[in-house]
């Protein structure tokens, strides 16, 4: 029998509970082991629960509880959560978490502790929650280079996405059905403003190049800008607008990072993935594409993911899992933004629509118009036919701009 | 440094070497040894290769050599693959192979023998080539109760099936072409009677419910009466024609398990998949459905997923990994597929078809008429409204064949 403690009882602790109860079995069999749910942190009191015996307000009954091998941080957020993985690691307990929020601030640094305390640091419900994707990335495909991983990481925006495309819902209405739904946040802006996508790539970028990346260096666009016009272009395009996180190792072995809205060619696996799913897009020299699909994020898949690596903690109590990068704090290793090639979809206002043509096509050197039904007179719309760096884009846009033309909307076009 | 041997030169065999030398830092950053490639047997003569000196005719070479703790077999075939397997298994050597033929003819007793020595047997590539799925079902999903697998588990059937629905291309035409590029075999058997998508849900099936499913015991139809004319109703029926591997546990805890072309709704991620890439979905209670896609055949993607196996396995050279199922034979664990419950597309000539119509709605119970541009008058194609068993349906054919109404074609409708 293996004692464990779990912080934090909220929806994906309390999911991890019920799967601990329900699943004993099944969780038996794969270990050889009992799992014991012994001690459940929480400052909230939960009488009716069949656990009620095992719940704590005081940290100090895990900590100093010797018996306690496993700690599961289901708490959210970076404090206290960060001090009590730092704690429990220097103990030698191995912590599991979903905490995205806390690997990508601190993953280096407490994998770190980690190691040299022989124990294990382990999060595969911190991206795509119920998907299977860090482990298959740091063992599967650990016989291949991986040269880029491109994802819909967000649940939230994706149906957001979806209703746009499928129904013709403006963004307002299919945020406020989000948050009706359950699916977002009152406060939206950590999902609509790309932040939650932004953590979810810095934790794959990390393990897949070793390196940590914080997210404060990603480049980072949210949906908020969308408009139903430009549903309409990228349809005529042939493809759909997805919130996109993306990393792509360049030969100098800086990382080319974003989050943005892009157009996904229709084509891309990538396309595909509606409603609250996820999905992400593996290219690895051996594999070539791999891509996951799932549920994202709810109660039980993400609790499952938790408790898969409970397991795995369990099944390595004296050997380290080599889930490892080292810290970059203060070293530049991701490439400017700025410089990051990409062909961009832009929608303008002129009176003179084909002066603004001329313009356009002389800047960028070479576009193809976009058309819609219905279109006013004044809309232009566009994509460039080669790939140019985004710095050049936004100064031909301001161009653009001094010269009367007025932007409505630029999306970057996925190679996906 | 661990030393391993391969055994089988051939296409994935030279991949395993190719990778096990040029990602050799790779690897040596993930396992914190070399991994050497000590012996190489094979009966043919390869002077060219940087690797000429491991070559050896003789498996004593590898057997009695006691630095060799993994042997990699991908010689394919049974034998002497499956002799050779359990020699290596009964010294306590670890084995890895692609070899989907021998894991789902003998996998039960060789993890058996594997496990009464302390040694591992791993097989990631014999599914889905370069996927990651067995590792992600036996330990990512482990807190899950897999209720079903679907997959679309061979690319030259999917190859020419794409053929078939996008360039309306006929299955013999399709079939030369796979034949030219090199997907298919000249004895194409293997692939379109579906005895390859057979072997590879078997050993889904039996990783995920722990016992062993015999090939022999699948219900398996190919796709070679698969016409253009089903294709078109397929598309107007808002789907396309796919060969679908599929169990489902029973909540009598047999298995229903079937190998057949089956009509799959555009919604689902199944019916994005298109050329030689696989995918398969795995239904989990608490994950929902998941889905994982890529190219499921290879050299280098099929020699990446052996690669990943042997690092598996060097770092659980002491330890077991829990991946094991039991012998079934003997046992029924397989449901009658005539019991098993399926809505249906049928495809009749009859001199009058408003007649073969209302018999057959009479029969089947409500039937719903499918159209085609340029059906000839004596055609009639049709889905049953309700899910029927195997059986009832059959039978409701030969009846209505009986009445001189002939079937040209029958497939089922895949709940996707």
């Amino acid at each position: 029998m293996i004692s464990v403690a779990l912080m934090g009882h909220g929806v994906v602790g309390s999911g991890v509970a019920e799967i601990l109860t329900t699943h004993k079995q099944k969780l038996f069999s794969s270990l050889g082991e009992e799992i014991y749910l012994k001690r459940i942190l929480d400052l909230r009191e939960f009488p009716e629960s069949p656990l009620a015996d095992r719940f704590t307000k005081d940290f100090e009954d895990i900590i100093s509880d010797r018996e306690v091998r496993v700690v599961i941080e289901t708490m959210g957020g970076l404090n206290p959560a960060y001090d009590f993985t730092k704690r429990c690691l220097k103990e030698g307990k191995s912590v599991v978490t979903s905490n995205k929020e806390l690997v990508a601030r601190h993953g280096a640094e407490l994998l770190a502790i980690a190691k040299e305390n022989n124990a294990n640091y382990l999060f595969e419900a911190s991206v795509g929650g119920g998907i299977p994707i860090l482990r298959p990335i740091n063992q599967c495909l650990v016989a291949n280079e991986v040269s880029e991983i491109a994802g819909i990481l967000n649940g939230t925006t994706n149906f957001i996405l979806t209703k746009m495309i499928n129904e013709s819902m403006p963004f307002d209405e299919a945020l406020k059905l989000a948050q009706d739904l359950g699916y977002a946040e009152r406060n939206p802006e950590a999902d609509v403003e790309g932040h939650d996508a932004c953590r979810k790539i810095c934790i794959l970028a990390s393990l897949a190049y070793g390196k940590h990346i914080y997210p404060d260096n990603v480049h980072t666009e949210g949906i908020t800008k969308i408009a139903l016009e430009d549903v309409e272009y990228a349809a005529n395009w042939g493809g759909v607008i997805k919130l996109i996180g993306k990393c792509r190792r360049l030969p100098d072995g800086m990382m080319d990072m974003v989050v943005a809205p892009m157009f996904v060619p229709c084509t891309s696996q990538l396309a595909n993935i509606n409603d609250v799913f996820n999905g992400i897009m593996v290219r690895g020299d051996c594999t070539g594409d791999v891509v996951f699909y799932g549920k994202g994020a709810g109660m039980l898949p993400t609790a499952s993911a938790v408790v898969a690596d409970v397991v795995d903690c369990c099944k390595h109590l004296k050997a380290r899992k080599r889930l490892f990068w080292v810290d970059t704090q203060g070293e530049e290793c991701i490439a400017d933004y700025n410089e990051s090639k990409t062909k961009m979809y832009i929608r303008l206002f002129a009176d003179d629509t084909t002066a603004a043509y001329n313009k356009a096509q002389d800047i960028l050197g070479g576009i193809t118009c976009l058309e819609r039904t219905n279109a006013p007179q004044c809309e232009l719309a566009f994509v460039t036919n080669e790939e140019l760096t985004y710095g050049t884009i936004t100064k031909a846009i301001e161009k653009l701009e001094s010269l009367g033309f007025k932007k409505a909307s630029a999306i970057r076009i996925g190679d996906l």
